[in-house]
């Protein structure tokens, strides 16, 4: 009944590929199916002004996607003269998702900027940024306490994302576009890795839903996510 | 408990002016507690070029706060140059919420822009922006009606929104100002008038939640947007 | 033979409420006719760096027109991404019309920034602004004086604005919306409480008026203002 | 007692030497004492759309520094991003003064664009582009009635500006830089050859003025703006 | 010598996967050692309106650089709010550069937008930009020809760049990032298949250079693209 | 055969006015032919951040052109809200050759921002950019020189630049704008009075040129930066 073939609560296939590039602190390429997202954490020895003296450090993000990565050429953001709102939104979303499971003053003054940018679309690329992001954030942090600069690790707790939504009058688990730009109701659903949760985003357009329904997909995220944090461990372990 | 004294289940007193401005199609000022947004709604025989052709309708909204809303003076954003991030995801918020109750093929190839601009700000401004905004949107609906222009009414049910969180430990209804700052986790809930959900926005900075929690919020608020409703269907009746 | 029915001489009915939000160090709505300005005065202590460490402070002005504060919706300053050149113009005026009524030596090193939105207008919104907004600055002034913070009244007179024209070949005082936009001429008149001017700017568009008619108009100009001085004074000593 | 020596009275030098610029339909470069303006004339055969159809023309304008004009260098606007508040009321300014010289219906639908650009100043530019600007709108006016593609003269006055101002106590005709900077009190009086009055722009910053000084710097513009119609008539029948 | 251990004349090791993403008309990932560029063909059927009806194509580029392609993170264009003067030029040097290789007759009213993102950057990314820029392209346009929109092959030859400098006195091939921040001379090369030139850019900050040594970089570039144009001659016919 | 008549290897008449502004350090206009730029030279007691304490100065350019310097009216940049990518261009590169005859440890920690106004345009302005800005930036440096606060020259040697191109088959000299807007391969020599080389930038759009071209172009470029630095040269030892 999926456009794939999937069962309602299967996931698509999902890879992390860490130390994808040569200059960043923390690096991966996370594949969930057709969707690619390239992240890259960034350390500095400086925080944002409004923490300064403060001890503790900070964690931000940003995103974006490439022109092409989409069915028809989007306008480049750059030469546009402005992010959208859109973007805002979910660089936003993954900043603070991330920043939850962050203990930030073992983290010190420091600050790790998470870039997640978007080589290849095909639904859920935000909750992609959170999960891939994460693993890039670790592996930074990793170097930072492999050289003794961090004593205590700061990344309290894995965090992941994954989409569900009303498909066809079905719950669906992890909607790739097809069914992503047909579904009435789907949300984001951020977690730690011990299923507590960080941001619930349901969103209805053209239609609502009941809480029987936001309690199935509850249900389904909490199965998604359980899967995304078992791939994020097997790759920063790797 | 509540620095105002409320119950954990207790709404600021909410009162919803009319009228208020002799140029909109529909006007209303909201009231919920200290917080007062201005809502008007303005009628244009005009449709963005997406729909043009489709029979369709659009409602659309914008967000502002006057710069002394606030405690400490915040930048006008005229000025900067730019809307921040938070107004452009608060504005979109509220166009979303609001087309979720219109019937748009009723509507007819019309747009209806809703501007919601905080007039004084003590938390909450974006909810009490969809519950006014509906009720503006739904004063320049009439005129259309009364007219004859639009025979089937395209507002299927009123759209009302309230936050809750989790303050001191506590599962608080319609936070204000002073616990917004201080609560770890707290969401904003828009629904229909029967309760069946539109759009639901938990987040937690520096905290986490339970599933028994996200529970125990949507009680309040299916209890808050009750209340919110009464007070919507007596002002535009009125 | 006015469209209101006023006399030549006649302005519109003024009201001043002041201390309308519960943030501002001064506040008021001034209502001339159908023309509402909300103004609030924001003190800081702190000036712009061209006078730090001259002992001198700094009034300043900001200016507005909410979305559909005006007969049919205008874009929002804010979502256009700059001011347009008449809110510019209006603002500077503002703020050079309310500091020629200020000893900045007695103010001291602070800034007081007065912010002008336009809820409704049915012209004269940058009278209005000026008259409004120097009843903002006094409260304000009020306050730091009461605490002792200073200690000589910085305000040395009352400021205040009146527009004039020459409509249906008539000198008017205090135009409304219908007569401004039929005027061939029409000024701004800016007066300290003596009767002393600040600033003229008299302006034709598709006429021209010679000496004997400017006369004529500053005659009216100085009968509005001592109207307006009254009920300022009624206002700040209320 | 003026650092120039002039007497109360005197103008500085004026010299306008036309069809400076091979490419412009209108040009002059006027100097006016050490302020020298370049303006240039733009015929083209479109008109905004706001009045496309109506059979009128347009007349507009725009004005700029060069960055090393002043004593000190000036940031570039194009750099900085935006046109400066000063420069947008200047060039809004000539525009609306030279179009109370047009009958737009003589010119038809033409749009005819004066650009004023400051090559040294020394104060009085806005004036000084006006006056110079009328210049170079009358030559292309004068090339369009050649062709007879204009048959009835849309020029019905010339247009001119000189300012004013109160200097060491007394009133002084066409302030240079070195008076401007000192002045209390300063205008700008625009003018038809007629001695019709266009615009009175009075203003003052840490002083005021009476209605007797009103008139006496009335009586020094005056004389002025004759001595400056005679310049430009000089100059456009050469 | 060379901090690489290359020889003075040797490129370092180049490869081109092609069809890397699925949504794009043509795409390839271009290697040149640590340099790695994404490059995608984009397909529309529109034209620029200043050659709407000319019956002529049009190819242009566009250029970025992901934040942390660099050895310390750039700031995001997007977030900045422009592009800088380096990606405008570099951008509208390769949209030159490829046109040069076209017979837009042949292309028809249609537009090719070629997108160049720096995924990792070690040093002449422009070059790497265009080379595998013209490999994105012909794989675009080979897909025209297959369904036959297009009839003769509109790309008349390929169209590869290279840069060489003078790095500690010696004139060298290709030059890599170490090699790029210390030559105080350096140029890009930009060459048909057959060696006929399109753009030469040679550039010296803090040094100078003769004839001679212009002769000898113009070799070493010779060499250089003939093996690049191999390169993708290779890739197009996988 | 071409359009002025000239020789092939002819160059427009050149003059070099200077001082003619009174507020710069340096000034001249240079004219080639009917293309007149403006050049100032500002000299400020500050460096760009980034070179702070390290003794060096800095020379900077900026570029513009004025809005009816062209045979049809140009958008003024300002306006706009941004400098163009050719003017970017164009400034870069005037700072970067001129900063190739500097010596900026001699020049101690000053910064000189060259200013290239274009009033005419008639092919060419780039260049008589840097061959006039450098006469300003001359005018400059002997002032300092003259009241001792730099005691070793820092222009090491003149600066100049020429465009060639090839025009109707033919290589020519000087291209002013018919030739330009014809000429398939054209480019910019900027040499040093030595004849060594800073920048050598050809460019062909719709045509391709081979080394023998090239090299008769440079032969052409070294006959005229030759003829104008001995230009440059009797105008600041005049």
């Amino acid at each position: 009944m999926r456009p794939s073939g999937r069962e309602l609560n299967e996931m698509r296939p999902v890879s992390i590929e860490t130390n994808v590039t040569k200059h960043a602190e923390g690096s991966c390429m996370i594949r969930m199916g057709d969707t690619h997202v390239l992240c890259t954490a960034t350390l500095e020895d400086r925080v944002p002004p409004f923490i300064k003296g403060s001890g503790l450090g900070w964690v931000t993000a940003e995103y974006g996607m490439l022109p092409r990565s989409t069915t028809s050429r989007m306008r480049r953001e750059a030469a546009m003269g402005k992010q959208g709102g859109r973007t805002v939104e979910i660089q936003r979303l993954i900043g603070r998702s991330l920043r939850a499971g962050v203990d930030r003053s073992a983290l010190g003054e420091r600050q790790i900027t998470v870039d997640c940018d978007v080589i290849q679309a095909d639904g859920g690329t935000r909750c992609a940024s959170i999960t891939g992001g994460w693993v890039a954030l670790k592996l930074a942090v990793q170097k930072l306490m492999k050289t003794g600069q961090v004593v205590s690790d700061p990344l309290i707790s894995p965090v992941a994302a994954v989409s569900c939504g009303i498909y066809a009058g079905q719950p669906v688990l992890d909607l790739d576009y097809p069914e992503d730009s047909e579904a009435g109701v789907d949300g984001n659903f951020i977690m730690l890795g011990n299923g507590q949760m960080i941001e619930t985003q349901m969103s209805a357009e053209g239609a609502t839903y009941s809480r029987d329904q936001m309690n199935q997909l509850l249900d389904l995220a909490e199965k998604g996510v359980a899967e995304l944090v078992a791939a994020q461990m097997a790759a920063v372990n790797a």
